[in-house]
């Protein structure tokens, strides 16, 4: 037997017995004729101690033990003289009566504590020993446990987890696809999944009504910071609802998860509609932790003898609360410049200080009045010692670009307050996005999303115009500013299925290649049908407040999608090569 | 409003409510002035009545409602002249006031009934189809039923549920991998798991103590009957356990799996060593739902005139109870021909009646007296009116093939009873096999398996033959002869790891490339540790009694790998290819 208890459990209760540890050697402490060692699992640390006096060998033994080394000991449970309070084990120690070393190591590269000297290289080839790190140890339990509780509250409402295939068939739209060579069937191809979109749809019209699913899904792109070519999704679709329905399901699922796993009541969750979104946060995923909404100026800015704000299809601004005083020339300088990187891509930022005095102050100000400006800070409801801050242009742009200014801001502010939730629902999201180079609409959520019920005769007979403005039932659950889950209600007729693919400028041959299956579905007696898939890497990481998805996976590749521990991808041998019937073709990359 | 309630749950309680129902029809049958229709949903069926009196419009557009039509009808809840005690719903029906059909279905290619007429390919093309056939849809609610209840029981017991990565190494040890080229790192491949056996073990090098995961793995096999490119997992790992520990603990599962889910109570699992179920069942996952052991009969048969058993490595038979007067010569000759299939190949059959008189009958009566086979009928404590039916020749060739008569006498002898569950442990497997052909060992389970503890410094040290006998803490879960799971304890030593790869035939460099991560983990604190896994696919048919794991996977791949359904793999666009650095090589092929 290894042991008789973990390392986390031993209380004053148990002072006197004889126990049996096993564990990591945290540190050891040797004081002459004492050894303290710290042995740890992932449920805690116990002290152990050494008596040289009671057994000297036992004593040696002890005193040459490195960190991390595996051992067994048994002795037995009394209470410490220096308690440590913050330790749950703290008021016990073992005194020890036998040692066995299960298993030596050496030194690690890097130390095994919060906060390590290891860089992030170094503990991605070394993730096993960054796993026993307290806080990425928990935060892999912790993604456990959202887990459960997502299966707990979902197969209480009968939702059923279904297994949906991997291996299944390229299709060119949206991301890249990863694809699998199949050696079966030679020059044919398998893809792996974005998401199991269309299957989820296809058990809707087998009649399983209420489907859920954690599942890994795969994008070949261009990581940025924050992306994983593998992620993990809480993918659910349901039959017979109402996007009303699916809000209030999953909100629910959003509260049950915030409540079990980080004991967090949230408030019933506000909606809000896309379009007032971008107006006001420039964003469809805004932050509402704080306020600082924009402020459009077009009707009170326009018309004076600065051609920029003439010239603009939109001025628009925020409120810097009580920043007049405190924002040098230099310290506005800094920050034009800031949203001038390419990155934001501002031309220019336009300030007006509202002094404590009642004065005015701003970089526009020979172009206008204290009195215009007077009016500009009402409409901000800006109170004496705030400042303005102000874009303008085509309006898309401007509103990206102050949303980042909004966000900067709010930080400096100290607006963002740690342990504050705040959710939200945006809604009535656009159908179709037309793409100016590609001559054609992108679908805004995906091609299987419906317009809106009322707008389904005008998408099936309207004009280029009707295209643009048709609006969906599609949503996203957004929290501090991050898209936690999206979905929509979705398209189950076929002529208005074909219509969308034509829309999405796919020929009728295309469709009938790519998702003949799913139209073939809807005839067959397809019921009304929507869903939503959650982020389920993202959700754990806003949940615990953190910004990185990669701190929430065991095994994250890193930007090059290179997994650095097992060091993937790599080359593989001719003979797996010509099994598959692939030749490489290198010339133009090596 | 789609529905008030599913078209399972009315009862008589409800009689006089009003109701909205969603669903298809099952049937409708037209009585002149009275329509009904069946009205069916993933929940159960209810009965809707039109009457032509009331309503004639409404009667009219019922009477058109073909099979598999989505309606909505809304009416209210009365109790049936005609109850029907076969259906939950059965004693009510709903009188209705308006209908709204919400999706017209073609005529469906096949019945959506049990016995339906649609046949392997068809309904696997249109599988969504096939999934609304009751006994399929029942098979994958049952499954995600056996998820919830695994997920439940092991995080009861502080196991931890982690992701590892679906796109990983090539490996060439074990089976193929399916393989995905990347994009970013050109000429270099991911392969897909066939299983997280390096991932889970490393986990446990992290301290996480007990991982589990339900998990898809990837095989690029050539398909037999029941195997599938993608199948499921329960993929289990503990640190600091011994085999006991893993065996009680999966023991435990399992009889909450069948208590839980198919309410049967699973007595403890007796335990075989693997030898003796080579010896007596020539089979190392026998069906012990039925005796009929393997008895040996070299120390009664050798020595007479019959060269054949006088050369043979061993002979050895089963005695088929009652089975002396109702196998008549062609009966015999027509098993023995079933014996000599190639699938099987055996030489020959020897049997031996030992007639109800007490006489004995046998095709190698010249050799021996009915003294010597009377020897034989004790030693298989046989009776008269038996059969003895007995093989020869090399020992491991001939278990197997009486492995097959065995369990098809016990077929034929209506021994396998429905709804009887023999679980087994089987225990003690050897470490390696030797190949002959390759001149060097396979590993018998895996590379990663440990030799058992006292056979650690003989594998280090040993000659051939010792390595020959090694045995290994591996272990297997059968039930009524399939095998439901398996694992071992793990090598946690860097030098025994080193010493298995080469016995395996890896050179020091293939091994350090392969599995270096692996190997250097053992470097740093390693833990002793263990696991297994079990097929979740599997384990889903056996506790049905079903013998084929595809009726339990939703969307099955055919036996060329293909999903016919959504028509996968295809072809995929050259600029595909040209990204991914690839050129087709099939001259060979097509």
């Amino acid at each position: 037997m290894y042991r008789s208890h973990n390392c986390g459990e031993l209380r004053m209760d148990q002072v006197g017995q004889s126990v049996t540890l096993s564990g990591w050697v945290q540190s050891n402490r040797d004081f002459g004729g004492l050894t303290f060692i710290d042995l740890r699992d992932r449920y805690g640390i116990t002290q152990i101690v050494f008596n040289m006096d009671d057994n000297a060998d036992l004593g040696e033994a002890a005193r040459k033990l490195g960190r991390e080394f595996v051992v067994k000991v048994e002795g037995t449970v009394r209470e410490r003289s220096n308690k440590n309070p913050n330790r749950a084990t703290g008021d016990i120690e073992i005194e020890v009566s036998d040692l066995q070393i299960l298993n030596a190591a050496k030194t690690p590269p890097f130390t095994i504590e919060e906060d390590t000297d290891g860089g992030d290289e170094l503990r991605m080839k070394y993730r096993y020993l960054d796993l026993r790190r307290n806080s990425t140890q928990s935060n892999i339990i912790f993604r456990s446990r959202v887990g459960i509780e997502t299966r707990k509250y979902l197969s209480n409402l009968d939702f059923v987890e279904i297994e949906t295939p991997f291996l299944i068939k390229s299709t060119p739209e949206g991301a890249r696809d990863f694809v699998v060579p199949s050696r079966m069937n030679p020059g044919q191809f398998y893809a792996l999944p974005q998401s199991p979109q269309t299957f989820k749809q296809v058990l809707m019209v087998s009649g399983f009504d209420k489907y859920f699913q954690i599942v890994k899904c795969f994008r070949d792109e261009d990581l940025r910071a924050d992306r994983q070519p593998e992620f993990t999704q809480i993918d659910c679709e349901m039959s017979f609802v109402s996007q009303e329905d699916i809000l209030n399901t999953f909100e629910g699922l959003t509260k049950h998860l915030f409540k079990s796993c980080i004991n967090v009541d949230l408030p019933d969750f506000p909606r809000m509609m896309y379009d007032d979104a971008m107006r006001l946060y420039g964003s469809d995923k805004p932050d509402l932790r704080f306020g600082m909404e924009f402020v459009e100026l077009n009707d009170v800015a326009k018309g004076k003898d600065f051609a920029v704000f003439n010239d603009a299809e939109l001025i628009v601004g925020i409120c810097a609360k009580g920043c007049a005083e405190n924002y040098s020339n230099k310290d506005i300088k800094k920050l034009t410049e800031w949203m001038q990187r390419p990155q934001i891509g501002a031309k220019g930022l336009v300030y007006v200080k509202y002094n404590a005095d009642g004065t005015f102050k701003s970089s526009v100000g020979k172009f206008y009045e204290d009195a215009d400006l007077k009016i500009w800070a009402e409409k901000f409801q800006a109170e004496p010692g705030d400042m303005l801050l102000i874009l303008s242009g085509e309006t898309d742009r401007v509103r990206k670009q102050l949303n980042e200014l909004r966000l900067e801001m709010g930080n400096r502010l100290g607006l963002v307050k740690e342990g504050d939730f705040k959710p939200l629902w945006v809604l009535d999201f656009p159908l179709l996005e037309w793409d100016e180079d590609a001559e054609r609409f992108h679908a805004m959520h995906h091609p299987f999303t419906a317009p809106k019920k009322e707008d389904e005769q005008r998408m099936l007979n309207g004009d280029f115009e009707t295209m643009k403005a048709l609006k969906a039932d599609a949503y996203d659950l957004v929290i501090n500013g991050s898209e936690i889950g999206g979905g929509s209600i979705r398209i189950h007729d076929r002529a208005l299925q074909e219509k969308n693919f034509k829309l999405l400028g796919f020929t009728q041959e295309e469709a009938e290649e790519q998702f003949g299956f799913l139209l073939g579905a809807f005839e067959y007696g397809a019921p009304p049908h929507g869903g939503l898939a959650f982020g389920f890497d993202r959700i754990c990481a806003v949940m615990k407040g953190q910004s990185s998805i990669r701190d929430f996976i065991a095994f994250p590749k890193n930007n090059q999608g290179k997994d650095m521990m097992i060091d993937a991808p790599s080359k593989i041998d001719t003979t797996q090569l010509n099994e598959l019937n692939l030749l490489l073709n290198l010339s133009d990359t090596e």
